[in-house]
């Protein structure tokens, strides 16, 4: 898949991991680019997402670059928001700009102080790296302990889009989760973007969870500079939007900390869209589906039963069930099925559960999570020493 | 302690779970005894659970007996209502009451038919059994996932209260938290007792959780027989029940599947205690707060990330954390500690969170719950089977 035109990427290592590992980055847009972003709704916010809140406001959605750096959040510390704006100012005389056409972005560990001097001895040398060709380089520098990088493209009439995301930790699913940067060449206003990125996050990274967490420093960027003179229409837009955050988000839930299995859940027959968002919800964050599904046990019980804790009115006696395809829960209650075989299919790496209210409901939804390992334990238990 | 008196209890193995460990229990009051009860809110109950329900309506609150089963929840099963209401009959009649008097509760596997003559056969062999001396018996016989006995005991005047509980997965902090059961012989009338259960409940096991999820088959039920002949009068009674229950709350937490330390958590300065609650809760549920305690980790910025989910307002340059009484965060920055020492304190089986907001609020409360380990994981990944 081509990229689009007009950008340029450029990653390097300042010093801010503990390990020899690019952890700085920069993507620059040659002209300024019309720019939407969706934010933490933590009520703990890093300098880094307060400084590009009020950059999108006040150049009202036009930007040059996105200055990001991995293994530190920049969040709770006394030094944050200077950090954040000396670098963001050294970043915009480097490449021509006006400090408020740069939005930082940070991610890693809170409460630790960013030394600001790593990334401004770096910034000279990543300038040079620029080039169109770094994309690849931009997208493995902002992981952390994502086990692999996680791109998507699309393109929306002959103009190309292309976004890149991190994230396997601290997933929860009513926000726009994580770091995720999008460019593409086609010509969109702000306004347009706005409406275009708030309907594509919410049929896409709204949708997952990993954990039930909620980071400090999420945010997603997107930047749209024309280049390809190629204006695709709002609709086909946000359609070619929503098909690269569908794929990021996926592959972060696949992603998820100590996941196995990627985890599809489907309602249907509930009594509106939102009341099915409820019940997948439920079942997405329960601990203890999560764990039978890395057991490979059926255990549809659980499945019942975290639904049931959703909020959400039904009758149990309307419920069924379907896991891989197969019916375990018929009207709320065992269905025959051959235990054998579905464990089998429950060892695959990906892993679909259906769950459907019968009568006239019209109200439906698509969710992803992932299975839930001793491997999240590990990893979560020493993240920080 | 002293047991209340006017109570007979007894166990034994019907045959219900899959090894042979007793697995049937009757609490009979030798008098009619007055009765309370606070159940699951989740949308899908267990048949035992509509029973007790029904039966506590149609006495008024009056009850001869409990009858529990472990190993089957007797939930979402097509027999589930007739296998609850043959064997309360039969026992009511092996006991010489009427089947409205008797309570059934039941804890296990959801989803499994319930065979009721395993139960029908055992009864006769279990009435003889019982026996003022059985208690111990009758607190082992409901342990499921559990890995130690929780009972807990207290004086109101010179009449006796005594509970005993069980419980360690699907432990979620909005309710009346797994099965417990609480024998007095003080003289409370039906309604006094609701009221004393209800505040009682508020200030335990509603203030604990394991991992966020909710059981269909979770009851507190209080009998309270007169057989003391000693009203001690509803402020020390509620007082005496309350510290029986948050002994026994405690001990479910700190029993949580796989869990190695029991968390309290401390909430000061907060605008309501409603308020302190909700953030309680959000560090409780954290993941990764709870990983990183199993990892000995003082890692404060997850709490204060995952306090800043809560949905309450307040300004992270107010927030105080403390760590087994060491100050590790202070006005929201990194206060000065020796990780090491820190390290060493939080090795112990209990760890306390102390989370304080600088200023004028005068909201708090106390919440426990348990680290999170990888045994968890295990034990839960293959418990169907």
């Amino acid at each position: 898949m081509k990229l689009p035109v007009g950008f340029r990427y450029a990653a390097t290592f300042a010093g801010i991991r503990k390990i020899a590992k690019d952890d700085l980055a920069l993507i620059v847009s040659d002209v300024p680019a019309a720019a939407a972003a969706v934010f933490t709704t933590n009520r703990v916010v890093a300098a880094p997402v307060e400084i590009s809140r009020k950059h999108l406001r006040a150049t009202h959605g036009s930007v040059r670059a996105i200055l990001v750096n991995a293994g530190n959040a920049n969040c709770a510390t006394r030094t944050g928001t200077t950090v954040a704006l000396s670098t963001v100012r050294a970043a915009a005389k480097t490449i021509g700009a006006k400090p408020e056409q740069i939005l930082p972005a940070s991610t890693g560990v809170i409460g630790v102080e960013l030394d600001g001097n790593l990334i401004l001895h770096a910034l000279p040398a990543l300038a040079e790296k620029l080039d169109a060709s770094q994309f690849d380089e931009v997208a493995a520098a902002i992981l952390t302990t994502d086990t692999r990088p996680k791109t998507a493209f699309a393109a929306a009439g002959r103009a190309r889009i292309a976004g890149m995301t991190k994230g396997s930790g601290m997933i929860h699913p009513r926000m726009a989760t994580t770091l995720c940067f999008v460019m593409t060449d086609a010509v969109v206003s702000p306004a347009a973007l706005r409406i275009a990125l708030k309907n594509a996050t919410e049929r896409s990274f709204n949708r997952i969870s990993v954990d039930g967490d909620t980071s400090t420093n999420d945010m997603i960027a997107v930047l749209a500079n024309g280049a390809s003179q190629v204006n695709p229409g709002a609709k086909a837009f946000e359609s070619a939007l929503t098909t690269v955050l569908e794929s990021l988000a996926r592959q972060i839930a696949a992603d998820g900390e100590g996941a196995r299995k990627l985890i599809t859940i489907d309602i249907h027959g509930a009594s509106s869209d939102r009341a099915a968002e409820r019940i997948a919800r439920a079942i997405a964050n329960s601990p203890l589906v999560k764990t039978a599904i890395a057991g490979s046990d059926p255990n549809w019980g659980r499945i019942l039963s975290s639904a049931g804790t959703a909020g959400v009115d039904f009758d149990p006696r309307h419920i069924d069930i379907h896991l891989q395809g197969t019916a375990v829960c018929r009207r709320g209650l065992a269905a025959e099925f051959d235990e054998r075989a579905l464990k089998e299919k429950l060892d695959q790496p990906e892993c679909s559960i259906r769950f459907k209210i019968r009568g006239s409901g019209r109200g439906r939804t698509r969710f992803w999570t992932c299975d839930f390992t001793e491997d999240y334990i590990r990893i979560n238990a020493s993240y920080r020493t």
